[in-house]
């Protein structure tokens, strides 16, 4: 059996920084410290910062006093006002890449620009983003939902930092038959392209995928859905428990990849689970 | 048999207004009157204007004295410079919307982008476009062309008038592979896009198809191509004189379109002609 492991599988830069302060605090204010939601989104990570003493809180009202890790996602301005008037000490380890998308969705706003997210509405990135605006953006997830926006004079588009790629070309082709003026800023991060177009690569390859990260992964489900297309014997899995051997008869070159917030450890072991099924 | 005609099928605004300011000319100075190139790409209208005495004539350097009109597709900065150099009487047929993508390449590059042209590089329009420039833009004609130039930092796009819309939204999307920000016009017209779109529902309606305009018309080109791309069995003519009869037999439903600069007398004699053919 052949395995390929995708170089550019795991922790993207943004994630590591975070999961770096994160631990960091946890040495230098090991008290009352709290990431608001879970740091990354990956469950197997966020419960070994668990064991470190870092607690996860929903809200910031919940959160009385000490310190406060805000996730890469970056937070919303409401929670970052509710934190200052808490007067909670505040780690911020918002992604630089999300802090640049947030920039530009002010500016296009500033300019006079109609905003259009290309990305999920739910996400906390989405989320933290538009709190900032003076006027609401329009977020849409596929080409579907444009046809019921605009027309535009003036149309500015952004996207999730952790966006397909291939659907933001997609967007932005389709907003032309409802905009005059079109003015963008590609800021789905280079890391994410990167492994889109890898996973893409591989996928071709082999003939069974594993997409590794957590279920509430947005960049990991999209990811799953570009191996999936390709390779319909692709599997999302979260851990190396759940590979099951029948995937694995009869296939000979087996793909991994995996989302931004997957520790390199999971990764390691789903390896090592497929080359231990593959000898039994 | 049942004959479609195309509503948006001849004449644009743009044509109309210069094939009216030319009549007009000759009426109010009718002695040396010329015309840069022809006044628009139909050899059939350029032969008529011809015989009410308006001549075409190539280059500037030509036209000694009298007066000369700017065709639809606009005029370069060169010969509009010798034009004024050489005194001659101007009537500027520079079609409004033509003028306003001129407006628009100008803007984006006073603004630090780079500019690319969607259009035909040899096409008078474009080339009127370039020469106002300081900096010179690029010129793309297909998705391929893209992938040699750039990348860049500010990337501005406009297109040819008449270019093929779904070309402007594959060039726009591909861009984005190789553009930071891109800022766009859409500077296609209106009447370009509607024809286009109508011509795509008729084609898929029509057994037979018809696609009326000069041969050295690029919008009457790429009408052919698309409709083409729809129904194998269509077919670019100048005039109603080139229908072989072939083409018609066992053809229950045939559609007809035309260029931006087909008169609507040509439109007419390809009807009659069919249904001279359809009846012997």
């Amino acid at each position: 059996m052949k395995l390929i492991v995708a170089k550019s599988a795991g922790f993207c830069f943004g994630v590591k920084r975070a999961m770096d302060m994160a631990l960091e605090a946890a040495k230098r204010f090991p008290k009352d410290l709290y990431t608001l939601g879970p740091l990354i989104h990956n469950p197997q990570a966020v419960e070994y910062l668990g064991q470190l003493g870092i607690e996860v809180k929903d809200k910031v009202e919940n959160i009385p006093k000490g310190t406060v890790i805000f996730r890469s996602h970056g937070v919303s301005l409401q929670d970052l006002k509710k934190a200052r008037e808490n007067k909670l000490r505040i780690i911020d380890a918002t992604c630089p890449i999300v802090k640049r998308a947030h920039f530009f969705a002010k500016f296009l706003h500033r300019n006079g620009y109609s905003l259009l997210i290309v990305g999920e509405a739910d996400h906390p990135e989405v989320e933290a983003i538009r709190s900032y605006l003076d006027k609401d953006a329009e977020v849409v997830e596929n080409a579907r939902e444009l046809k019921r926006l605009g027309p535009w004079e003036k149309l500015g588009i952004i996207a999730q930092t952790t966006q397909s790629f291939s659907l933001f070309k997609e967007i932005v082709a389709n907003s032309l038959e409802r905009a005059k003026e079109v003015r963008l800023f590609n800021t789905i991060c280079r890391t994410t392209m990167v492994r889109q177009e890898e996973a893409v690569e591989i996928a071709k390859k082999v003939d069974c995928m594993m997409v590794i990260g957590g279920y509430n992964s947005g960049n990991t489900q999209r990811l799953a859905a570009i191996c999936k297309e390709i390779q319909p014997h692709s599997y999302h899995i979260e851990m190396a428990r759940e590979i099951h051997p029948r995937w694995l008869a009869n296939r000979e070159r087996v793909g991994i990849t995996a989302g931004a917030s997957t520790p390199s450890w999971i990764i390691k072991e789903v390896e090592e689970e497929i080359r231990r099924l593959k000898k039994a």
